[in-house]
């Protein structure tokens, strides 16, 4: 192992807050004077998650709409946000990005820091959100039995990063303005086993998820809906920037959002987390995006 | 104006939380269910904040440190930290170093993210804390007739930085390893007017101190202890990283730390936010380290 992986695996010696979860989930949660707080932090680089030459204010939006994913993905409701921002071009539109997507999600700034650097700029953005239900939604709650859903269609990202290639701004957007579930996620949270939002490609997500719950997830490749043509369904289930919400319940369960099943939570089936098509998947390999290396 | 000062007024523009107290703050204050959240977030850039040749272990240290005198600045008591890490050389001594920081100041990891990217290299930190008395101490609350103090001498880190220049890494230590006066932060806190910590030099840390309060600070120049050469006292009052606290509380107050007295806030002088040995000081330029572009 190398990488992101072999890092936190690094981190996980360090003294962690019981709210870290094991920095298995995306999420810590604190509680605090009566009250469960979710945080998340992500950073988004140039060059890695954005392009140099990308609208700055789709930048923004992006920046802070996959933290609040992170969130939607617990059930929580944003409280507020702190960012990082590497000074550099047209902070015009940077912050008119940010201004669109704070007020869309009824978000309210609340700090953050400004430096100096790069290229290539990084951008940093810490999400601070209320639990809606306890206990918050977890990657780790999968069970053996349990049906196994995604709320919406992959790899409409990837069609949307392809448009954007070709010059098409409008159907590019669902790559440049990441849409986070944040309704979806609290409506579900109070029947979910585990969720999560799928950031880096639904098979390493659920790879990911079925590894934190210690249990095997059958997962019958035509199930998930995509948003590309058939012939590329291989890639929609690998890509990521989606943020369709995965997540496990009954498979009686009365949704309140839809939803499409897409396999079974399985009893643990040794050194493979996944079961495609009923063939054991021993590694992560390929499977979706990572920072490794 | 251009860079650093510029963004922030624009940011101001921005839908904020009431407790990001108009971003004139080091940080926000969140109260949530009977409790008051203190939240900060700083970033650290290669070649701006530290040396690409700086010992990572050092570097991880200052990173925390800094967000934790943010902290102490306020009176309260760290909860936990959100670490953005950028993949690179060496973790095992950053890992180290965040080893050493959390176990000395009793901090838990809450989690983060990690991104390859770089270089140059950026980390981002997002430090919680429980408010141990509110009101928060702000910038904003110093009034005419108070008194202006620092807790400590100002010029070490400078000192250290000359001295891992030269090689010397013991002599170096106040500027690799920062120490954030929480304690001191937390004893104080009932006590002052207005409180923050001197990170970008003690003249301009007063200047922002003095804009954020409405009122002019007369500051006698010979009165900061300095860690330096009576020859250097410029330079020890301009230069950042030091990390001790200034605060402005009564004259006659009976602190529970030691401080020393270096000037008097006054009634607000026409467009000089500071009297420097009673010569009116019109421009922040020059007074301390901004990231100015």
């Amino acid at each position: 192992m190398s990488g992101e992986s072999a890092f936190i695996d690094l981190l996980r010696g360090l003294p962690l807050h019981p709210g870290a979860r094991g920095l298995d989930d995306d999420t810590a949660v604190l509680e605090l004077g009566g009250e469960t707080l979710v945080l998340t932090h992500d950073m988004l680089v140039e060059g890695v998650h954005f392009l140099s030459d990308q609208d700055p204010a789709d930048v923004a939006w992006k920046l802070v709409a996959t933290n609040l994913s992170d969130l939607a993905a617990k059930g929580a409701e944003p409280a507020g946000v702190l960012v990082g921002y590497m000074l550099g071009a047209d902070e015009a539109r940077f912050l008119e990005g940010l201004r669109e997507v704070l007020a869309t999600y009824d978000t309210p700034l609340l700090g953050g820091d400004t430096v100096s650097g790069g290229p290539p700029r990084s951008f940093g953005l810490t999400a601070i959100g209320r639990a809606t239900h306890v206990p918050v939604p977890s990657r780790s709650g999968a069970r053996p039995g349990d049906a196994i859903y995604v709320t919406g269609p992959l790899g409409a990202a990837l069609a949307g990063f392809e448009a954007l290639q070709a010059g098409d701004d409008a159907a590019a957007l669902p790559y440049r303005r990441p849409v986070p579930l944040l309704a979806e996620g609290r409506a579900l949270a109070p029947m979910v086993g585990a969720m999560m939002d799928i950031s880096d490609g639904l098979l390493l997500d659920v790879w990911r998820m079925a590894q934190a719950s210690g249990a095997t997830f059958a997962v019958d490749r035509s199930a998930p809906p995509i948003a590309l043509p058939e012939t590329r369904r291989c890639e929609a289930l690998r890509w990521g920037d989606d943020y369709q919400l995965l997540f496990t319940a009954s498979e009686r369960a009365d949704l309140p959002v839809p939803a499409t099943t897409i396999g079974r939570v399985v009893a643990p089936l040794d050194g493979a987390p996944l079961l495609l098509d009923g063939e054991p998947v021993r590694s992560s390999e390929g499977l979706g995006y990572s920072h490794e290396g």
